[in-house]
């Protein structure tokens, strides 16, 4: 299972709206005689790729499946029916299918007689699946918000001067991040201030195997956006969430705009609507790159569901801080996580944290 | 000689102005026969404690020590004259004395026969004398500058809130440092927000076994400290500096004042004079609490020497950051350091760091 759970993290960035999954076959002695994953929505699932590998000699095997196989007559035809025409003995799952389109494999598979079990290393598979999973249950992208901050949380030096708070390492890591999410989203106040190109480059890669992020700049006056601005560079698609009252005129042409409605603060647009629109495109998993003024208003939102932060050993002593207002005035108010990793990066630390969700009804 | 550091780690916080040292005494066939370290200053030094225990069994043997011996003649005798006279044979040491009235030790062991070695396990054995090491380097005491944040870098809330950002864990490794620290330094700001008592608890550690460091209050306008403080309740020295041309006739009889210049950018006073002052009076290393404003007039006055971060994994979005006015406004004048620790304490993290000296030339 540990290898189809590998296999999954393969098809990371490229496979939305589908979750990533991993197939190991093994034959009827218990050697691996398939292996698959999901390489992209529109292909074959993993099961399919896996099967065609093994061929006959799945015949009275085992199938090691990361994901509970999909029991829907989707593009590719269901995964269920995949197996017991393959004529595998038994089926081993580590996640159940929590879509209600695609769940009832387990019970198809039974039905026809195959050993099934479910929930070998499911920890581990749901963590790889954690952007899918996370979506399908919020109905809304997964959000990732990645910084980089010195040591005493400021994104930038008085004069705005930022690049680069942080080492090529992370810029490194964070190019792994931008490949492994459906959409990078950034305000306007980023936009104009650092005109980003916002796609991945990874190394070892090539553009081939980069799936590029769907690149989001939040501007509710389009006013952030000029022709010429990098992210206009059509290396990557774009799209520019304006308030439904912004003439936007300008902007025609130059890249797909979306209308919003404005936020209740009164400040940007509606977070849940961003989100929801993102969903609706098919986007599973966002990369907020920020700045801090876009991040606290994520925050304030309850949507953030994991946190990058790259420190650079660097003091500034002045400079904006990491997070904007997020609502919180009192300690006792504050926003609490988990810190699920700690890394070294070249010089830097990276922390990977998770909120700690007291609410039960969240905004969104 | 690993043994010996470790005894020599037992004297921290109670041997200032004297270095922290261990020793162990091997006999003739290289079996321990005497352990010791330096207590406290004005007590006997650590190769006297080790001969005491090893008797006529150090004869012939081996002497392991974390410093190279004494050679003057202090209140406690000259070591290397008692090692000489105990008959070892042999003397290891790791560090050389860099002090030049207790330096010659080796010189004088060789002179006599005695087979003399040095540089052995080196680095560890001046880690743990680092503050003392460094006092005798710069001429003023090590300065640890510890500070508790949010992953923001918020050391308090909008509303002032600060208590507690970080956990207890994180609160009991402070305390550890008071204790190992000679004084603890404060700004009028967290005197007059906080009314700090600064003393030292460490679990485990009678009142007896912890040697309180001295509580400096950093008052310019002697308004700050108001009789009833808890930093006056009489557990532990106190010291209230303040500018010489300051009328603080309230504070007289309530705790030790020193006068100090001003510093020269007009706001409070000059932070060489206060580190020169502390000093002469035998503090050879500093903790520095904060707040932040002090925090940056220390760093922007290169006397800094070690950074203790505890990042609480909590995000405030507003309130100050951990670090006032450093002087620094732009990326290319930060302030560099490299991450020598990274630690969890319950669900912080602590990060040590080391600032990267550019300028041969400091402000001291
Ligand atoms: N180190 C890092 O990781 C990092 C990352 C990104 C940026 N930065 C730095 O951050 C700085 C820019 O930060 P910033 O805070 O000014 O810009 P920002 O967060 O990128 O953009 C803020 C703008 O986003 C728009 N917005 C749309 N919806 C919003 C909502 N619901 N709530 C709040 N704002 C919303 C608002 O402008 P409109 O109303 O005009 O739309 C708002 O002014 C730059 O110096 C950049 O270098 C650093
Ligand atoms: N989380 C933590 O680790 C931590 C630690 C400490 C404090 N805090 C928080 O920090 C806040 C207080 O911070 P703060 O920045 O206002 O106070 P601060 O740094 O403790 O004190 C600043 C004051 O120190 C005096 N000072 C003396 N010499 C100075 C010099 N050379 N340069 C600058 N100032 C000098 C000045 O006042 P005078 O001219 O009147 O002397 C100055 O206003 C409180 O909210 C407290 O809770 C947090």
């Amino acid at each position: 299972m540990r290898r189809a759970i590998a296999l999954a993290a393969r098809g990371l960035g490229h496979t939305s709206p589908n979750p990533v999954v991993g197939c190991v076959i093994l034959d009827a002695e218990g050697r691996t005689v398939g292996e698959g994953w999901h390489r992209r929505a529109g292909g074959p699932h993993a099961e399919v790729h896996a099967l065609e590998e093994a061929g006959e000699r799945a015949r009275g095997g085992t199938a090691l499946v990361t994901l509970e196989p999909c029991n829907h007559s989707g593009r590719t035809g269901p995964c269920a029916r995949a197996l017991i025409d393959a004529g595998v003995s038994r089926v081993v799952y580590a996640v159940p299918d929590p879509n209600p389109t695609a769940t009832g494999g387990a019970a198809t598979l039974a039905d026809a007689g195959v050993d099934v079990e479910g929930g070998l290393l499911a920890d581990e598979a749901a963590a790889v699946n954690e952007a899918w999973l996370t979506s399908v249950l919020r109905r809304r992208p997964f959000v990732l918000w990645k910084y980089a901050a010195t040591l005493d949380g400021r994104i930038a030096a008085a004069d705005g001067t930022s690049r680069w708070i942080s080492s090529a390492e992370s810029r490194a890591d964070v190019h792994r991040l931008r490949a492994q999410a459906d959409a990078v989203v950034v305000g306007s106040g980023t936009a104009r201030a650092d005109d980003p190109q916002l796609g991945a480059r990874v190394t070892g890669l090539t553009d081939d195997e980069v799936t590029q992020p769907l690149r989001v700049v939040v501007d509710s006056g389009a006013s952030a956006v000029k022709p010429g601005a990098r992210v206009l560079d059509g290396t990557a698609p774009t799209l520019i969430a304006v308030a439904e009252d912004t003439d936007a005129a300008h902007l025609e042409g130059l890249a797909p705009l979306v209308r919003l409605p404005r936020a209740a603060t009164g400040r940007g647009l509606r977070i849940t609507a961003l989100l929801h629109e993102l969903y609706a495109r098919d986007v599973r998993s966002v990369l907020l790159e920020g700045g801090p003024t876009l991040a606290g208003a994520f925050l304030a939102a309850g949507a953030v569901d994991k946190v990058v932060a790259y420190l650079a050993p660097v003091l500034l002593g002045a400079g904006p801080a990491a997070v904007g207002d997020a609502g919180i005035t009192t300690l006792a108010d504050a926003l609490r996580l988990d810190v699920t990793e700690t890394a070294r990066l070249g010089p830097d630390l990276r922390i990977t944290a998770t909120p700690v969700r007291h609410t039960p009804h969240e905004e969104i």
